[in-house]
């Protein structure tokens, strides 16, 4: 279905004027889908209209229902459905009577649990859709979150829009997704959540963020497609307007076979789908936690020029590690010049600290004001392309709580602010309660600051050296990952 | 110094009669020393006696100090340096006049300065310590827990013992380990932070855990060594009495060069210690979290006979993620056979399930005691050799919190403990605060029934491979990793 001049019939989905969810039980055990189709719209201000239809009435999630689609008075744009599988022809016929323009099947048991009636039936949808030029989110999706236009299904999204376009095949990754990205201080423009994609698919999507305006990075979670050689045009075309990143489900044998059970997709073998991506000039991650790094390098770090690195910290044996993991990823870290290290013993006591490069801070926690002009030197090392500045949270040997580790910090977070070196933040953030109670603060005055962060030194520098190759490959459009 | 029949002096490294803290300052911005040298003695419940010695006299951390070493009434075993690294030859001096049998350093500003005084300054002290037979721990380190005889140096290490010995040249790295693995609900023997090695290092170390009756298994994270060979021996005969995991840091150039201005080793080639680790049958793992999942592994899991892995879950998207973490580790998900899958369809509505391998047993939520019946089902598959069931807490459409997902985790937690297969379960925990909050709260329950976790699935995946070619590899101590 997918031709450019088709994507603004997309618009129905992200700004529509009326909504109806057609529906959503009564049943107590089945009141959290109104918190999710309901509660989002009430919170974020959803600026059009929001019916709820029910064949027995009554009141859903704090509104009146309507019994039908018909009742409903004036035109509606966009439906979302979560009417059992066997009344959905039923209900796209009145959304065809009503003159929907689009219809969210939150509806599962389609082509995705690989039983031919279950097959016919989507199929028997997308031959109706296409009769009346009604277009089809899903089936067995979660649907839109919009928040520029108030539109969400999960209540805990951010109310803010940002910058991200998302398109995502799962329902629960992008929850996964949203979550993970949302903490880090980044926000979303649009996220579509679209399952079978029975109509509606990726390349529709691709080709929509690249056009919208309110999406500066395009981020995706695909299964598979119908249609890898355009898919590839999509691609190929996105990446020249603007940086994707895309996390490939299903990329082994057993889990080829997963996609293909969960929304019915063709996966294709990895080796193909890695040349593609790489032909498309695609930032490809493995994992949620990937994309949401790869996504603070790229909209909140400065574009390194280089691969040489510096890592300033607390701890020695943090820093013996955090060296590990950059040069793992692809950094280098070159020593520190005569003429920076003998500086540097001014400014750091011996005794505790390692001299070199990574540079143990630890003894500025008994001299604080000597955080500046470690920064300051650092802006004078020539040819020095990125610091990261990390912390290893679990590692004092008090308590790791915020108080403790507060020395620690402070000083280092209003220095690296000078830092004219393209650089980040890492707390490394996961060993117990205490320590994730004190990144959290930290990672809160990072995003006050406008500070990127990271929360492991092996995203970090997994991440910057996926931003150094996304911008060195940017000219010729020559990926180097 | 090296030879197993000197191995019983460690005793009382572990075991001392009395000990002296020599050092503590009374300065404000020192009192948290007081915290790690005295506080954890008195709340563990130290079974000897304890002194505090300063020349200034007063009263530090609670307890009033003797103004020198000598005297302190009656013989003193072990005593804590907290003095400025030009004040040791002198207190090594009192030390030998009083029969101190083992001195540990915290003192840093040694050969890991990279400096010759510094350097020269720890030789005299091992030919001081080696004239009179007294053993030195350190320098440059944090020292001793050992939660049975009430000695420690992190307040928040736990009180009650456990079965790991760990030797950590890092002090900073020991509490980072201790913290993530105690999360996990194990606990250790013996603790180590053994700094530059001066004297005791890591072959003693290995040696009297290999004796020591309280320690079932041994973890390590070495820097370097100073004799190769030697290790290998100490190593070999270790993982022949004792399973042995050991984090290597300073693997890469920049890593090595880090490692010799931490604790002054010479820290080697990568491919060397990647030789000897795997001649000498060590499980070598890469980050303090590896670590932890091996050792839950190891500890908790029952070693399954092959890789033949079942996952079963919550959540489409995150059961095709695990599928691709599982099979990159190297295990294999075989399709349901026929008769367990005719079963299935009994079991799990198919509307928005996954009947393959994985099971997505999202529709369970709604019929939480087919959970029994589901773990019956699998206890049936001949060929199986383990289960990983798995909760992606950050997945749901509602915000994942703890009483969103109950539903969905308490039957499968009560059901899991009647899997006959070797099994763990995985509660994916990082996404934002409410999932670690919720994760907490179901590794509590797990911690409580005695059930194995993991928080990822890739570290979950990486262990069980570990945990099957480490068991593989135990009858001719061939190393298939």
């Amino acid at each position: 279905m997918s031709e450019y001049q088709e994507n603004s019939t997309l618009d129905h989905l992200f700004n529509p004027k009326t909504i109806a969810v057609v529906g959503l039980s009564t049943a107590p055990d089945k009141a959290w889908l109104s918190e999710c189709y309901i509660t989002p719209m009430l919170e974020m201000g959803f600026h059009g209209r929001l019916f709820v239809v029910n064949p027995k009435g009554g009141h859903i999630g704090g509104m009146a229902a309507y019994s039908s689609l018909q009742e409903v008075p004036g035109p509606v744009d966009y439906v979302v459905s979560l009417v059992p599988a066997h009344h959905t022809p039923q209900l796209l016929a009145d959304c065809t009577e009503k003159g929907v323009k689009a219809v969210q099947f939150y509806t599962a048991g389609f082509s995705e649990t690989g039983v031919d009636e279950d097959a016919h039936l989507q199929a028997q949808l997308v031959e109706m859709a296409q009769r009346s030029g009604l277009r089809l989110l899903g089936p067995n999706c979660m649907g839109i979150y919009c928040p520029k236009s108030g539109i969400g299904f999960c209540p805990d999204f951010p109310k803010e829009p940002g910058e991200i376009g998302l398109l995502c095949q799962s329902g629960g990754n992008t929850g996964h997704i949203v979550r993970t990205v949302a903490a880090r201080g980044l926000r979303f423009s649009k996220v579509v959540s679209y399952g079978n994609a029975c109509d509606i698919n990726e390349r529709d999507l691709l080709d929509y963020f690249v056009e919208d305006n309110d999406t500066q990075a395009i981020a995706a979670y695909l299964e598979g497609t119908t249609d890898g050689r355009r898919l590839l045009q999509c691609l190929t075309r996105a990446t020249s307007h603007k940086p994707v990143t895309i996390l490939k489900g299903g990329c082994t044998e057993a889990g080829i076979r997963a996609a293909a059970t969960h929304t019915g997709s063709l996966a294709g073998t990895d080796v193909l789908w890695d040349g593609l991506f790489k032909q498309a000039g695609v930032v490809r991650v493995s994992t949620p936690e990937e994309m949401a790094d790869f996504l603070v390098a790229l909209l909140q770090v400065r574009p390194p020029r280089g691969l040489n690195t510096c890592v300033v910290g607390i701890g020695g044996g943090a820093n013996v590690l955090a060296t590990d993991d950059c040069e793992r990823a692809g950094l280098t870290l070159p020593p520190l010049p005569d003429h920076i290290l003998s500086r540097l013993k001014h400014i750091i006591p011996r005794a505790g600290a390692m001299l070199r490069n990574p540079i143990d801070a630890f003894p500025l926690i008994g001299a604080p004001s000597n955080w500046r002009q470690l920064v300051d030197l650092l802006n004078e090392w020539e040819g020095l392309d990125l610091v990261l500045f990390q912390n290893a949270l679990g590692t004092p040997p008090l308590p790791p709580r915020y108080e403790s580790i507060a020395p620690a910090i402070e000083p280092m977070l209003s220095a690296v602010a000078e830092c004219r070196v393209p650089f980040a933040l890492v707390w490394h953030a996961i060993t117990n309660d205490d320590s994730w109670q004190a990144s959290l603060r930290v990672q809160g005055m990072s995003v006050d600051r406008g500070l990127p962060f990271f929360t492991s030194m092996r995203g970090a520098a997994l991440a910057m050296r996926r931003l150094f190759n996304h911008h060195a490959s940017m000219p010729g459009n020559v990926d180097l990952q």
